[in-house]
């Protein structure tokens, strides 16, 4: 049975606040709590609803419909990406929608992305729909909140840096190295600028649009994402 | 000035059952309602926040910060698609978000494709979140609500069926045609076992997850159709 006290402890892991002020966040789902399990994050505590009753998982649970189980984790504090060998990492520049960054997570976990830098204003990794659309990515991929700038000057001397623009050579058609960091940018305004400055290799993603000049002026940032992705994987195999 | 009568009509819009019977439906978003304007579908009525003001246009509106234009719109009905000389189609087999076919929407506008013949339980072309997902889309791409199975059976004789499969050839190698249709399944349980049958071209795109035998199981529907899109433009620029 779950006490009133442990009911509004639990729900309140929904703001942002809390959870910055615990450390902790919280998984829902049969198997991604199984996976949260099996993962090298920490338990603090798992219910399922055999156990604690329908009622209370309803009232525990963010979801509109709660599932049979639901895990209260502790945050991974002060993740650091290294540098690897033919390492493929991406940077995300302001991305702040919380279902793009889960959907980036698990774009990256197939495709065996490195590690991954966030600038400081990137939705928060432990959101919980950043969390649930990640499906289970997030216990398998490597986020370093940083400032972007300061880092990805420094990274630049020793690994391409990729950006994707709409003036740039054809990333079809471009010889991808097989180490790099794939910049991303915000959902409203691509790469910033000054970030946009530190970019060595620019790429385009061509568009086949048969609208014309009608036609659509950008791809979603997640699904940007996995073309890149794919690309630099599929001329590597 | 809106009447009482006025916004309760237009917020019913917001019901699936209101936009069958009226064969309405609403887009928000400046842009979005300038792209409607110049599009062929027949505009019922825009309203602008300027004219209406804000205490009626949030009452009007589905999303949580009511933007400065709304249009009424009149759905199409009865959109066919036609087989054209080396045209690429998408298929939808019981795609049920709407936010994966508002993205679909856009990736296939993005990439040109001819026309998406959908399976009579996909989620419905005129749910407020696929319209707003698709980003102006949804005016410049044709779905054909259908019985899927019987479609396809008798396109088979004409078009390469392409469908994506656990196990099958790795799509970055294999030569795909020009043309084609490309069979996408449900979020769920990927491509029916009926619909399964029916396709002449099995493709596979390949993991690359480090996380061995816990890596991801699968693609996000959206990301998938933009992987397969990209490799068909690619191949055939």
């Amino acid at each position: 049975m779950l006490s009133k006290g442990d009911i509004k402890f639990i729900h309140s892991l929904s703001q942002k606040k809390f959870r910055e002020e615990t450390g902790l966040f919280i998984v829902e789902g049969e198997k991604m709590v199984a996976e949260a399990i099996e993962s090298d994050f920490v338990v603090e505590r798992v219910l399922y609803m055999d156990e604690i009753g329908e009622e209370s998982m309803s009232r525990i649970s963010l979801l509109s419909s709660p599932s049979p189980a639901l895990a209260v984790l502790h945050q991974k504090r002060e993740t650091t990406v290294q540098l690897i060998e033919d390492g493929l990492y991406l940077a995300l520049d302001s991305v702040r929608d919380p279902g793009n960054l889960g959907t980036i997570l698990r774009i990256a976990d197939w495709f065996g992305i490195d590690g991954i830098f966030a600038s400081e204003d990137t939705v928060e990794l432990y959101n919980p729909k950043v969390v649930q659309a990640s499906m289970g990515a997030i216990f398998r991929t490597k986020v370093q909140y940083t400032g972007l700038y300061s880092i990805l000057k420094e990274l630049k001397e020793s690994i391409p840096l990729y950006g994707t623009f709409l003036q740039a050579p054809d990333i079809y058609r471009e010889r991808l190295s097989k180490n790099g960091i794939i910049v991303m940018g915000s959902e409203s305004n691509g790469i910033s600028s000054e970030i946009s400055d530190l970019i060595t290799k620019r790429v385009f993603i061509p568009e086949f649009s048969k609208s014309g000049s009608k036609g659509s002026e950008s791809l979603n940032v997640a699904i940007a994402t996995a073309i890149v992705c794919s690309e630099f994987r599929r001329s590597s195999v």
